[in-house]
């Protein structure tokens, strides 16, 4: 498969977990051991792969392959979810010829059921053979769950050794929120890099990107990144020149990752870019853009593509965040919609109409209160998110 | 009428301020000066009337007379706002013939435009004319905005002296959320009470009602609540006996008021009562209550009345509460589904399917870390919730 850095080899195969005769679990496999740094959700539920992944990466940063399943997420399923989800490790492990330890887990889908471990091995056979025959679109379909489509960019890179190419998914689409969310992302490259400086490049990058997506404001308990690096271009990213060129590859894809996830977010039509300034610090200036894109009334004005900018400014008041009210302007897009405690002047709902059409609003808010900045992305809340979450069981 | 506490009378007018032929306009005036406690929103955009309210009470602890208005918020106005309120006083003030400084003003509506004072000097000799001839149901008809019914509770309490009797109601349905809503409550009594102690009991009764109230998580510019009591009936809650009584009754009217306002939310369909026990403190208890009660995929399920339980112990993890997870147990109604970290045994869809199919739907977590305790109502999340504030303007 020349569509993959050089090293990786994909499988997928359809289980059944949830729905018939669709892609539900998916294995991505090292020919040699990769460098591989994890983040994980912090809420205080973990389900059991999220606790595999990092009790093993916590004893050693390498890894040979990640196993995914979609369907069953393995979460508050207790010592018999861990039992289960080593379990699967030993099946990967025994079908790759791999030792279980060398495996990562990754589930996502319904909480509570325990793994169905006798589709993962009826299946095994499947996935086998499926082995190197793939590319990694299908291991991106194989995650979705409410996805409409699969997410994945490419890079490559120039490095001063040579040319190292990194491939990154993610599945998203709903419980998208503060600090990560049912968000499964796994990024394979082929330079050789540093174990420490590959986990915070990680650490910084997810904070900037994954964590700044707002769908509704709910923090899963599977929420994973992955990013492993093979080594197997023979390129090494050591010099300073090369890490940063290489952190702005990794950069650019989780970026556009996270963008795709707000932009197919579950039921949404519309991607609100809410962007903070003069905030007294950075912590301020979240406050403000998540009480914004988190707010009901905010997604469902997106959503109706009405211009009551009222709810921005209601929901800047009660955020937490310090600031005079008296100081806040408001913009959506290039139109200045408030400021100095009223709204400006002209007939603002005619002005806003065609920033409403668009599929991305930009909302800027200043607070006049210092150099905080923050943005996040939002997506809107329509009829159809209302649907898909109370039907997503049936 | 009858239907009244002693030395109150109610006017309603329909200024067309949004719709066109209903009432949207309500004044209720006392014939003496009545001891006047409030509570306002913690919003950092306070709205003109609540502004001029806080003032007014700051000076002095009585009033003569309420007036409101529905369709119109007269929030982020700014210095022109203030001006448009005390001018509504002032036209309210002529035609009861009261000092404008004894008039309290509250608005409810659209965050934005000015007041239309040239509708509010139109309809102001037909409200003059209703004054005396109509009762409090037409006052709370007059407040509503999306809200789908009136609210109104009236009670009596024999004290030592006599009978006083109260009356009090609410709008709400949207907007509703952690302390205060686009919330407007007015409680009008016949009693005689001591200033300072009538703040008090609302301040405490206010915060455990109506603050625990969730339909949506956003907190309005508007939100006010008003206690008059008049000491017309002749009667003094004096003795600590009598207080209570008094307060027992107060505390009894805006619960019940509570209750109506999750039980109209916008495009309503289940009441959630979350009861948080065993946390370390009653602010983790709060956290943990106001993290499931606002996440949009447990409304979202129990608009589905789908079990999805896992949502609820996945937005316990993430409020931020400390506690266990292991220790962490959650019934709905009298069924346990989840303790020690994992579901309970037994086919739990089949046992939960009544509990979710009531109109109320019990949801009792015990973090299993301490005493703390906190009780929240919460509305589910509806399709029709979703068209309702996509077209609020239109």
């Amino acid at each position: 498969m020349d569509s993959l850095p050089k090293g990786y080899s994909c499988g997928v195969a359809a289980a059944g977990f949830k729905k018939r005769d669709r892609y539900d679990l998916a294995l991505v496999v090292s020919e040699t051991e990769a460098v591989t740094a994890g983040v994980f959700t912090t809420n205080l539920f973990q389900a059991a792969p999220v606790q595999r992944c990092r009790e093993q990466l916590a004893a050693r940063p390498y890894a040979r392959a990640v196993v995914v399943n979609s369907g069953q997420a393995n979460a508050c399923t207790g010592a018999d979810g861990l039992a289960d989800a080593l379990e699967t490790q030993k099946i990967v492990g025994t079908l790759a010829n791999l030792p279980a330890e060398s495996v990562l887990c990754a589930s996502t889908g319904v909480i509570g059921p325990r793994l169905r471990l006798d589709l993962w091995r009826k299946v095994a056979p499947e996935l086998k053979k499926s082995l190197g025959r793939t590319g990694p679109e299908d291991v991106a379909r194989a995650m979705m769950t409410t996805d409409t489509r699969h997410k994945l960019v490419r890079r490559s890179v120039a490095l001063s050794g040579g040319e190292v190419r990194l491939v990154a998914m993610a599945k998203g689409a709903g419980m998208i929120g503060p600090n990560m969310a049912t968000m499964l992302a796994f990024l394979f490259c082929d330079a050789a890099v540093e174990p420490v400086w590959w986990q915070s490049l990680l650490s910084d990058v997810a904070d900037r990107s994954f964590n700044s997506v707002i769908v509704d404001g709910d923090t899963s308990t599977n929420d994973t990144a992955l990013a492993l690096a093979n080594g197997a271009s023979g390129v090494s990213a050591d010099s300073e020149a090369d890490r940063a060129l290489l952190a702005k590859a990794v950069e650019e894809a989780l970026f556009d990752l996270a963008y795709m996830l707000v932009d197919d977010a579950e039921g949404g039509t519309k991607v609100a870019r809410i962007c903070v300034t003069g905030a007294a610090n950075n912590a301020d200036a979240e406050l403000v853009a998540r009480a914004v894109g988190t707010s009901p009334l905010v997604k469902t004005a997106l959503f109706g593509e009405d211009a009551n900018w009222g709810r921005v400014v209601c929901a800047a008041g009660r955020a937490g965040a310090v600031f005079d009210p008296e100081a806040l302007s408001l913009r959506f897009g290039d139109v200045l919609v408030f400021s100095r405690g009223r709204p400006a002047s002209g007939d603002l709902d005619a002005l806003l109409n065609p920033v409403m059409k668009r599929r991305e609003v930009p909302i800027l808010i200043d607070l006049g209160a210092g150099t905080g900045v923050f943005e996040a992305l939002a997506s809107d809340l329509s009829r159809e998110y209302v649907s898909i979450n109370a039907d997503y069981r049936s």
